[in-house]
């Protein structure tokens, strides 16, 4: 149905891997009437951009925060967002293994969505725009968040004159073991935590909120109730 | 120096890896003097454990939270912590690619922790028993915290409808392109932080606090100055 595609923002990070990938499965990229014109642009240009294209062929972009009504005045449109983070450094291979949220209005345009997700080698799933918002929280929560809490852990190793590269073997395979919880607050083991709070006050204040809200959420998820600590040397910001 | 180690807790997680390791490598295991005896123990019957062994060889534990002094009255003494996420359904090659927290009170034993890391296969450094607090709070953030903040994204996408292990191919790749920070907070798009925060009211209001601390702190990293927000449905629990 679709043997076309013209993708504007191929020199981008998100763009250049989709090309790659479309050239590589024989997907034509420089027709003149493309079937389908897929914006890798950045959010905030997707709306502008297209206003701009002529109305006729079906239009899809790729961001994970923008609805489909920014496509208007297009009917014929989509999205697909490639939940994965891409670097320019990298190309096609960025693709494998990660999965995409397709968004679509009409059963059409759903199908176009899945068969441009199995060409580009994404495992693709429905997110209806509706609960977009929800989605991509989550999908920040898990990768822009997860830097924020490399830097605060690489913080407390630096403390301790220990590297804290040391620290991404062991986070690579957490996620490689499926997520299970040990350590002090799975064992319930409050001691351990109490000493981690007097080193954070010590040699790191500013993370002894954060340090003592994420150590409730885990006590949370290991089912376990949380003593109640009193926040002393960090100091609460809101 | 060390031919013979006796490796107490063999059965274990830990004990399990480091013995089939040692063998590989040709130590010896099962001598009636050991050089070394490693408590592969947890870490709550370390001390008890200690007492209860003859003075004469070497002794050690491979605990990332306890000190040294447990191993009283034993004066020959070290740690060596793999810092790895362990689990039975593994061997060896756990080991491999990760680090190791070394803790000596003399020369000999820091050699001989150095020695047994390598051994081992893993990569060593120095860690001062009285950092080792510090040390241990960012290894539990790295690695427990990071089950919580998948189970906090993994809620979001699914009250999306999406597939939480959507997420994990993401997570990864964060890791391998070293933390590059990315997304809204990184670009300072305060409205889609907004829209986040309305979508985590509407379906999981007791991640409000947790997301705007972090946002916070992820603001930081990115050298932003981050907006003032009120906590709204989500209750503080301190």
């Amino acid at each position: 149905m679709i043997e076309t595609i013209h993708v504007i923002g191929a020199r981008g990070r998100v763009g250049g891997a989709v090309s790659e990938r479309l050239a590589e499965r024989g997907v034509r990229l420089n027709a003149r009437e493309p079937d389908l014109v897929l914006l890798c642009v950045p959010d905030r240009a997707i709306a502008e951009v297209a206003l701009t294209l002529p109305l006729g062929p079906w239009i899809g972009h790729v961001s994970g925060a923008t609805g489909l009504d920014a496509l208007a005045p297009h009917t014929r449109r989509l999205s697909l967002h490639p939940l994965q983070s891409f670097t320019k450094a990298r190309g096609a291979e960025q693709l494998d293994g990660a999965w995409a949220a397709v968004t679509a209005a009409s059963s059409e345009a759903r199908s176009i969505g899945f068969w441009l997700a199995e060409t580009l080698g994404l495992r693709a799933f429905e997110l209806s725009d509706d609960r977009r918002a929800a989605y991509h929280a989550g999908a920040a929560i898990a990768s822009n968040y997860l830097v924020t809490l490399r830097a605060a852990a690489g913080r407390l190793l630096e403390a301790a004159g220990a590297p804290p590269e040391a620290l991404d073997p062991l986070m690579r395979r957490v996620i490689d073991n499926g997520f299970e919880l040990t350590g002090p607050i799975a064992r319930g083991d409050w001691e351990t935590v109490e000493r981690h709070l007097e080193a954070i006050r010590e040699h790191a204040p500013e993370l002894e909120e954060l340090y003592l809200l994420l150590a409730e959420a885990t006590a949370a998820v290991a089912g376990r109730e949380f003593p109640r600590y009193e926040l002393q040397q960090g100091e609460s910001t809101r």
